[in-house]
């Protein structure tokens, strides 16, 4: 058959053409239509995007909403809702949302309440302020790209306060739809060359899966330092001496990301290891990514959130003025988990002015964040003051959310430690447990005939058997031979013990089963 | 000097390396430090990204920034404040919110307002249904990644109802963090192969810059047909061919991008138009994508906005079985003009089901689009009817706007007219006027020798003199010796006669100055 495809036939993707083309064409030329498979295919795509891989949104949680609309339809299963333990997404978990937030969220969106004397003069306040730097005095109106400027210098002086005096600028915030976006546009930066000069970056193994994801889409080359779980995931510099003297072979390693504290694996760097790192990045000439999204998000006795950007300009000027670096925050996670704003910033530090125009250049064509998330940071920046009148139900609501996610914290590594065949380290910060699970080599290959990575295998099982859904260890990556899964620390206190029970009771059952 | 950055000698950049790299590298070798410029600069960034331009938010509105701040800082101007025509920012040029939509909006952020008896019924009814749908009943959860399922559900009930029964499936809507989001992730999917192969996409000539920046951005070949501006900017399929014809010669183009009503040029496309456009995509195999963010934008008499869904499925099944689409809408134009929300979204048509999970998977990895967003797309698509208590208030702030928009589309065509050397084609719809200005020899001449595009230069003098901020047609593409500029029609009737006669006035005399 003459055909219209064989125009492309020297591509490099023709030679991957399916069964699925064939048929396509065959059916059309049947129908007396020109011959030709669809103009978007599985096989003419972008094969970036195909690579690109986001276990924390994957199969499983598609699995778990179908479970939940066969629920509601009434489907009869062992349980009688599905307990998404997935992602950090706070609300969903039933974290109410910080009154003095909502309320000055509320008098920005219809200032007609500015008149209502239901609200505390603070939070009119601070609604006026926003909405004077706004366009026409309305969150409707576009802001300036890099974000709204009084709320940058908000920022900025919150950073000054965290970090003791050490100066931040407002020209250095940019605003953005939470910190994914900023830390996409980092990279999307940073990737250059081809071949043997492909941008290398290197991330943490565990990982986000953020970082892989934006890789593959950029087609950077993924450099993995693995973090030690024996000593509680810390970071080893050998390992990224080893691992960037390897990349050299093959990339040119330009950039290292670092979270902090952990995610998924809940660690809070020592400010000795931060200086390491930072020492490391001056050596080996990369730019230092610093993803600080749970920097409130820090629980355990003796541990310390220190910002990559504190310990930079402590070091002296050698560093601070030389060492490139960004640093990300983001409002959906620590005591106020408004992840449906998609708000959040990033700092440049030492960065190019000529970069930064650059930089300035390519936000500007998506216009703006959202107008909405930006006056949320602006709220947890510059938070009610103990003189004002929401000062005491904020800092109630406050403490009570980071209180109880400390006890939640501690619940979490104790329980599953009494678990044989489950080991995990303590949950110092952020959102989420990794707990390493010791897999019968029944399961194992059981997993393996049914084309499955086996911590997949666990966690489907998990999901139909008792309705949690929780991501596989593969999704984030982990030492060849072990196997963990992610779950967040987020569901209330009662809800959160009855989660570690039955996944205590299945991951018994399981090992019973497959021995 | 033996030094660092000759690692990368061999790298397509390093041939670029400028004085400015020497400099830096001497000044660290002066100071002991080892002899390495920045990590990253301007040399060595994405390339891709250095090409991208976007003149909406170019150097003439940091110049008008800029020239604000002098004003606000005292500096003396023959103007006392800066006019931002230069782009379609409703609310920043004193257009007022619609009140029900920011009443549900408000009751979305703060749901203690529900028992508040100053909100009608039906503003209560809308939030609860939103914050029903929202993990924990708040819109700080996180969405499912395509958007809100009830909301994608009335966004294809409206979509029907706008294209008389047409049915619309909601799983083929993928709710966006304003339609710039959409537009980038349909053409990120769409882009693939190398040199001959790489994927060429058509845009209009003049084009809004957000595609040659993306197209830029993805490496994608940019092929140009021209709008007929002799003809109203009517598109000529004639001229389709002859760009996809030459085109074919060095790449391969896969996609059509139309806008309508157009940006910048505020054509409305006839039913006819939209036709043969189906039909010439069809017979070029092109995936088809349709900007229709100012759908009721639409003010000349005998004039209509046809969608290009309905358009297909009109012409029988032979085009809507087969033709890929996708169309786009924002909450950013309009009547409501709520740009800071990045609202908007797209339904796609025909779309290879394997493409469509890989669409899916490729959005999530951003987590969700803005919540609040996605609740104003909800009353957008899904206003006040006739028996509900905020229907006589809406419909009235609704018809005032459109009113208002179209009075001025008309007074801004007849007072250019009357200038020597501006004409200026009907604004049929939209919210710009795109007029061809005929600029003198020595004015030409004056900008190449100061190095600027002649519209440039124009426009910056007229920023300069009258503190009147408008993009310069160069910013949009036009053709070879024409000269233009965009301004939105959107302010006030009294400002907007201000300014055309400012601009009338400059025009005048810009040309005795260079005659």
């Amino acid at each position: 058959i003459s055909c219209y495809l064989s125009r492309s036939a020297n591509t490099q993707f023709s030679v991957r053409r399916s069964a699925r083309d064939i048929t396509n064409m065959s059916q059309q030329a049947a129908n007396g239509l020109p011959c030709r498979g669809k103009v978007l295919n599985l096989d003419n795509m972008n094969p970036n995007v195909r690579r690109v891989e986001y276990a924390v949104r994957g199969a499983i949680v598609q699995r778990a909403l179908q479970i939940d609309k066969e629920l509601k339809e009434g489907v009869k299963k062992p349980f009688t809702e599905v307990i998404k333990a997935n992602i950090g997404d706070a609300h969903a978990m039933g974290q109410k949302p910080i009154t003095f937030l909502r309320q000055v969220l509320a008098l920005c969106a219809y200032p007609d309440l500015l008149d209502d004397n239901k609200f505390p003069d603070d939070s009119k306040q601070r609604a006026r302020r926003i909405l004077e730097a706004c366009g026409g005095h309305s969150i409707g109106a576009y802001s300036s790209s890099q974000g709204i400027e009084c709320i940058r210098q908000d920022v900025a002086r919150y950073i000054e306060k965290r970090d003791d005096g050490i100066s931040s600028d407002p020209d250095n915030i940019y605003l953005a739809t939470g910190a994914s976006d900023a830390i996409v546009t980092m990279l999307k930066l940073l990737v250059c060359g081809k071949g043997r000069d492909r941008t290398g970056v290197m991330i943490s193994i565990p990982q986000y899966p953020l970082y892989s994801a934006a890789l593959a889409d950029l087609a950077a080359v993924q450099i993995n330092y693995y973090l030690d779980e024996d000593k509680c995931w810390s970071l080893d510099i050998a390992e990224l001496k080893r691992a960037v003297t390897a990349a050299r072979q093959h990339c040119n390693p330009r950039v290292i990301c670092i979270i902090n504290p952990g995610n998924p694996t809940g660690q809070v760097q020592s400010r000795q290891c931060i200086e390491d790192v930072i020492r490391f990045a001056k050596e080996e000439h990369l730019f230092l990514m610093a993803d600080e999204v749970y920097q409130d998000n820090v629980y355990a006795e003796g541990c310390k959130f220190h910002s990559f950007k504190r310990v930079l300009f402590e070091m002296g000027p050698e560093y601070s003025t030389t060492v490139e670096m960004a640093s990300f925050h983001s409002t959906s996670k620590c005591y106020m988990g408004e992840c449906g704003f998609r708000g959040g910033y990033m700092e440049v530090i030492n960065m190019d002015p000529e970069v930064k125009a650059q930089l300035t250049k390519l936000v500007s064509v998506r216009l703006c964040p959202p107008v909405p998330g930006q006056a949320l940071l602006d709220l947890v920046v510059n938070p009610p003051q103990p003189d004002e009148p929401s000062y005491d139900k904020f800092m109630k609501e406050r403490t009570a959310v980071l209180a109880a996610l400390a006890e939640k914290a501690g619940l979490t590594e104790q329980i599953f430690n009494t678990v044989p065949g489950i080991t995990c380290n303590p949950v110092q910060g952020a959102m989420y447990t990794f707990p390493r699970i010791t897999l019968p080599q029944k399961a194992i290959d059981k997993a393996k005939a049914e084309g499955q990575v086996p911590d997949m295998f666990y966690c489907m099982k998990l999901l139909e058997e008792e309705g949690i859904c929780l991501v596989p260890g593969s999704g984030f990556g982990q030492r060849e031979g072990t196997f963990h899964f992610r779950m967040t620390i987020l569901p209330p206190t009662e809800k959160l013990k009855f989660v570690l029970q039955k996944i205590s009771d299945f991951h018994i059952r399981f090992t019973q089963e497959f021995s």
